[in-house]
C-alpha cells in the first residue's frame, strides 16, 4: 500500500482506482489480474479499492459485506457497500480541486469512466488516464500472465464451422453499415473461432482480443505461446494471429480508413473506445455480434448439451444414493459426512465420465446455515458436518466437451421438518411452474421471472436473486443477453438458448433451499387449430428431486403430473447403467407421488 | 386539404405534420382540436397525417388499420402502420434537400421533435416550427375553445387540502434543486388543485396549464371564462390565475432569474422546452412531480373508491339480472336486445346512482364478433343484435364524485359451447393469478403481467393488449405511472394505486372475452414469523362473474376458493339492496361452485 502510493506520487497522481477487472471485464479474471485481492486480500468476485493519499476505500456488494471484513484490514480500508455507497460519492467526498484520479481504462469500461469522470468533476478533480497499471510497477511477484495452449473446438461439438460463423457475423456487419467490429470478449472470440483455452480456471476460454472485418476475415491478437501449429492451421487462411501489442495499431488504421467500427459499450474497455475515438473512426455501439448466435445454440450443440447431461445426471444419480446411504448412518455414528468430503465425492463421480474436462465452477457445498449463503465456496475453515436433521444444498457443474452443467439439489438428511417441507414445495412450484410455460415469441426472461417466485410470494417469501442466467456450450456457466431476473431486459428468449431455472429460498442461519436445471429454449408448435406457435423450455438435467422434501398436498394435479414425468425421465435416461443397489434406490426415489 | 396546401405555400412551408393531439398531449382532446378528424376524417384515439405538396400519408397504429380505410379517402391519404412505416422514413424518402416541413411545437413532445427533425435531415430538409397553427387559418367552421366551469373538488373527496398537495410537490422540487416545475397535464393540475371541469369528453377535467414553485404557490394559466368566483375563492391566495397567453412571459422570468425548472419530457410539448431553453433557464428533465402522488390514493380517496364500486356494482347487477332474464327470451322469440340498447340500459341504471356524473369512457358493447373488436364503440351502422350462443361483452365505467370505474363481463347468451368455457376459463384463471397475488414492495406491473397470461399461454392463445392501466380518483380512467404489461417498467407498484385487472381473449369474427375488475394496491403484512410483509391487490369492483362460461374442472381448489369468496362478497355487499326477484337471481348468480 505504501509502495503503490510512493509509485502514485511518482506519477503526479493523488488517487488510483482498482475494480476486480482484466481487459476482459468479464467474471473470470486470471491470476495476474487480481489486483484487487493481491492489494486487498478480497478475494470476492466483484469489487473495487480506490485509494487516495491519505485514505482508501473498498466497495463490494451486499453478497460480500461480511467477507470483505474478514478478508480486509480495517485500518487501511473503509468497508462502503457498492450500491448504497457509490464509489463516486466517495471520491467527491473525498478529493480536492486540482487533484488528479489515476485509472487504467483497459480496466474500466465507458460508464464506468463517465461515471468516474462525474465524480471527480464534483470535487474539481480529473481523471488521468495510465499507459500502463501503476500497481503492477510494485507487485513485486505479480504471476505471469496465463499462456496456456489454444486447442480446437471440433465440429462434432461446434455444429457450425467457424468460417460459417465469421460469414454470418460479418452479414451483420454489413447490414448495420459496420466495417469492423471490436471483439473483447473471450467467450465471443471462442464460439467464432471454434478454439478453446485453459487461461482462467472452470471456463476453458483463451484471453485475447480480435477484429473482424466486414469481408469475415479476422485479426486475432493471441499471445505467441498459445498459438500452436495444430491452431495455426485449424483457423484457416482467413484468421490472421498477431501480437496483442498490435491491437492498437490496428485500431489506429481503422480509424484512418474512416472506417465505422462496431464496439460493444457494455463489454469492451474505454481504452477500445478512447483508442478508436483518436484514430478518427466512427464508433457504432452495439452489443458483441457474437454474443446472440452463441446464446441459441445450434442442433449439434443442443444434442451435445442433451448427452453432457444424461452423463452428468448419471453421476448425480450415484452421488445422490451414496449420499442417501451413508449421510444418515455416518451421522448417527459420529462420523458424519462434511461438505468438503461431499464435493470432493461429487467431483470424483463426475471425473468417470467420459469428454469431463473439469468443474464448470467451484462446488458450493453447504449444509444447514452454511447452505443459506448464496454464493458459498466450501472451505477447510467453514466446512460443516452434513448433520441430522438439516438440509444440505450442492450446487455443481461440469464442463464436457459437448457442453456445460449446472445442477442444484438441496437433500434432507434424515427426516425433514414441516417449515422445511412447506418452503421446498413452495420453490419446487415455481420450479414446475416456469419449466412448464409455454410463451409467445418476443418473451423476454424477465417477463417471467415472477411465475417462479408467485408460490413464495403468496407466504410472505422471496428469494434475493435471480431466476435462470443463461449457459453456454463448453463455454462460460453464466452467458447473456438470456436471463430470467426481476429486472427489466429488452433480450427475448430464442430458440436454443440454454438458461437456468432456479428458484430458492434462504433462512438465514438456519438452511438454503434450490432447485436449478438447466433449459433449453424450444420450439411448441400449436397443439390445435386457432392455436399460436409457442415456445417453451425443455428440461436437460436430469437427476431427482428429493421426494422427502415435497408435500404433496400443496401440489396441484398439473404440477404433480410434471413432478411423476419428470422423474419418469430421469429413471428412464439411467437405469440401464447403474449398478442393482443404485437402480432399486433410483426407483424409490423417483417413484411417483 | 387544397386550402391547406395553399396556406402552406403562403407560409413557405413543403409540407405540415398533423397529430391527433391538443397542446396536453393526452388521450382526451376536445372538439377544436381535433384536427386530424377534420382534416382526414379518421376518428381513432391515435394517429397522425404527413401532408407534402402532391402527397400525405396517414399513420395509424393495428388497431385502426381496418377503421382508416373506412374513414378517410385513399385517393388523398397513403395508409401507413405506425409503427411498421414510421412517419420518419416516408418523410425522409418523400421530402427533398431545401425543403421545410411544418410542424406546430405545441402538439410533439420533444422526442417526437427528434424523431422528425431526424428524418427532414435525412432528406437535407429542415423543420420549420410554426408561431400558429396553418391548419386553424383554413379550419372554417372550427369549434370553440371548450369553456366550461372549473369547479370545487370538495375535501370530503379529495380527502387531502390543495395547499397540502402543494407544500408536498414543492417538497419535491426543493429536494431535486428545482425552483418551479412547469404542469401542463390537465389531471396533474386538477389533482394539485383539487378541482375539476368540463373541457373533454368522459374525464372531468380543465384544460389548462400551471407553474409551481418551490415555495408551493402556482401560478395557473386557465382561460377567464372557467374561473368563478367560487373557485377563485376555492384556490386561495397562494395560486394566482392568469391569461393562458402570459404562461410563455412566465417561463421566459424563469429563465431570466437562472431557475432551474422541471418538465417531463414525456408529456410536456416541445413548445415549453424551446421557450425555457430559449430563456435561460436549467431544464431538469423528470417526470410530471404530481403524477406519482396522484396515483397513490390517499385513504378517503380508497374510501370513495370502494363507495363508488359498490353503488356501480349494484347497477351492473340489476343490468345482469335484466339481460339474463330478457337476453335469451327476446333473441328466441325474434326480438332481441342490441348493443345499442343493452348499453343504454345499463347507462340508464348507473345514473340513478347517487353521485354519478357521467360514463368514465365510451362504453364498449360487443355481440359475437364485435366483441372480438378490442377498441370496438357501438354505433347505429355496427349494431349487432345479442344472438342465442353468442358471447356479449360489455366494458363500461362510470365517472362519480367519489371515484372512477371500469368493468367488463363477458356474458353467455343461451348456452356456451365447450370452447368458449375453455377460454372464457382460462382467461378467468389469469384475472385471480393476479387478483390473488402478493409481491415485494418494489416491484413493477410488468413483472406480473405473465401471471395472467400463463392458462392462456399453455394452449397457445394471448391476448394483444396489456392486463392493468392506472385509474384516477374522479379523473382520467387511463393514468400513469402505474401499469400491468409486457413492456418494462420502471414504476413500482405503490400502495393506493388504482390498476385495472383485465385479461382477455379474442377470437377475430367469433367473440370476444374480457374479465376487468379494478383493484387497488394495499398492504398485506405477514401472516406469520419469519415472513415478510408483501403488497397486494383489493379487488374494487363487485359484480358477478358469469359461471356458465367457467369449467370448474379447470380450475384448482385455490382459484375456486377465490371465486366462491369473492361472489360471497359481491352477494353480501348488494343483496338487501335489492328487489325479491333481483336478489333471488344474484344468489344464483353467486352461487358457490
Amino acid at each position: 500500500m505504501a509502495m503503490l502510493r510512493a509509485e502514485l506520487t511518482r506519477r503526479g497522481l493523488d488517487g488510483f482506482v482498482i475494480p476486480r477487472a482484466d481487459a476482459h471485464l468479464g467474471e473470470y479474471v486470471a491470476a495476474d489480474c487480481e489486483r484487487l485481492a493481491w492489494l486487498t486480500g478480497f478475494t470476492g468476485s466483484a469489487g473495487m479499492a480506490v485509494v487516495l493519499g491519505t485514505r482508501a476505500a473498498i466497495f463490494v456488494d451486499g453478497r460480500y459485506t461480511l467477507q470483505v471484513r474478514d478478508q480486509v484490514e480495517g485500518g487501511l480500508f473503509e468497508f462502503c457497500h457498492l450500491t448504497e455507497q457509490p464509489a463516486g460519492d466517495w471520491i467527491a467526498e473525498h478529493m480536492s480541486a486540482g487533484q488528479a484520479l489515476g485509472i487504467d481504462p483497459w480496466l474500466h469500461s465507458e460508464r464506468q469512466v463517465e461515471t468516474l469522470r462525474a465524480a471527480v468533476e464534483k470535487a474539481g478533480a480529473s481523471l488521468a488516464f495510465q499507459d500502463d497499471n501503476p500497481l503492477d510497477t510494485v507487485w513485486a511477484d505479480r504471476p505471469p500472465a496465463p499462456s496456456s495452449p489454444v486447442v480446437a473446438h471440433p465440429l462434432e461439438y461446434a455444429g457450425l464451422a467457424a468460417a460459417d460463423k465469421r460469414a454470418q457475423v460479418a452479414g451483420e456487419l454489413a447490414k448495420r453499415g459496420a466495417g469492423a467490429a471490436v471483439l473483447t470478449q473471450p467467450d465471443s472470440l471462442a464460439w467464432l473461432l471454434n478454439v478453446r483455452g485453459g487461461d482462467v480456471p472452470t471456463s476453458p476460454l483463451p484471453l485475447s482480443f480480435a477484429v473482424i472485418h466486414a469481408d469475415a476475415s479476422v485479426r486475432w491478437f493471441l499471445a505467441p505461446a498459445k498459438a500452436t501449429a495444430a491452431i495455426r492451421a485449424h483457423i484457416g487462411n482467413e484468421v490472421t494471429i498477431h501480437d496483442p501489442g498490435e491491437l492498437g495499431p490496428v485500431l489506429d488504421e481503422l480509424g484512418l480508413a474512416w472506417k465505422t467500427v462496431l464496439a460493444d459499450p457494455g463489454t469492451a474497455a474505454s481504452w477500445i473506445f478512447q483508442r478508436l475515438r483518436a484514430a478518427g473512426a466512427t464508433i457504432l455501439e452495439r452489443s458483441d455480434p457474437c454474443q446472440l448466435p452463441k446464446a441459441c445454440k445450434n442442433s449439434v450443440e443442443l444434442a451435445g448439451a442433451r448427452a453432457a447431461h444424461a452423463r452428468d445426471g448419471q453421476s448425480l444419480v450415484r452421488f445422490l444414493a451414496w449420499l442417501d446411504r451413508e449421510a444418515e448412518a455416518r451421522a448417527r455414528a459420529g462420523n458424519p459426512i462434511d461438505e468438503l468430503e461431499a464435493a470432493e465425492k461429487l467431483l470424483g463421480l463426475r471425473g468417470e465420465n467420459a469428454l469431463f474436462q473439469g468443474p464448470s465452477f467451484d462446488t458450493i457445498s453447504g449444509a444447514g446455515p452454511n447452505g443459506a449463503i448464496v454464493h458459498y465456496r466450501v472451505e477447510e475453515a467453514s466446512n460443516r458436518p452434513l448433520g441430522l436433521g438439516e438440509l444440505y444444498l450442492v450446487d455443481s457443474g461440469g464442463q464436457y466437451l459437448d457442453g456445460t452443467t449446472d445442477v442444484t439439489r438441496t437433500l434432507a438428511i434424515g427426516e425433514p421438518d414441516a417449515e422445511a417441507r412447506d418452503r421446498f414445495t413452495r420453490v419446487l412450484k415455481g420450479h414446475i411452474a416456469l419449466a412448464r410455460v409455454r410463451f409467445p415469441q418476443g418473451t423476454a426472461g424477465n417477463q417471467l421471472d415472477a411465475l417462479a417466485r408467485y408460490s413464495l410470494w403468496q407466504a410472505g417469501l422471496d428469494y434475493d436473486h435471480g431466476t435462470g442466467h443463461g449457459v453456454g456450450s463448453y463455454l462460460n456457466v453464466h452467458e447473456g443477453p438470456q436471463r430470467i431476473a426481476k429486472a427489466p431486459s429488452h433480450a427475448a428468449l430464442e430458440p436454443g438458448m440454454i438458461v437456468s431455472n432456479e428458484p430458492g429460498y434462504y433462512k438465514t442461519g438456519a438452511y438454503g433451499i434450490r432447485i436449478e436445471n438447466l433449459v433449453a429454449v424450444v420450439e411448441s408448435p400449436a397443439k390445435s387449430a386457432g392455436e399460436k406457435d409457442m415456445l417453451a423450455f425443455e428440461t436437460l438435467t436430469l437427476a431427482p428431486i428429493d421426494l422427502r422434501l415435497i408435500d404433496p398436498a400443496l401440489l396441484v394435479p398439473d404440477e404433480l403430473e410434471w413432478l411423476n414425468a419428470y422423474h419418469a425421465r430421469v429413471r428412464a435416461a439411467h437405469r440401464a447403467a447403474l449398478d442393482a443397489e443404485t437402480a432399486a434406490w433410483l426407483d424409490e426415489a423417483t417413484r411417483p407421488l
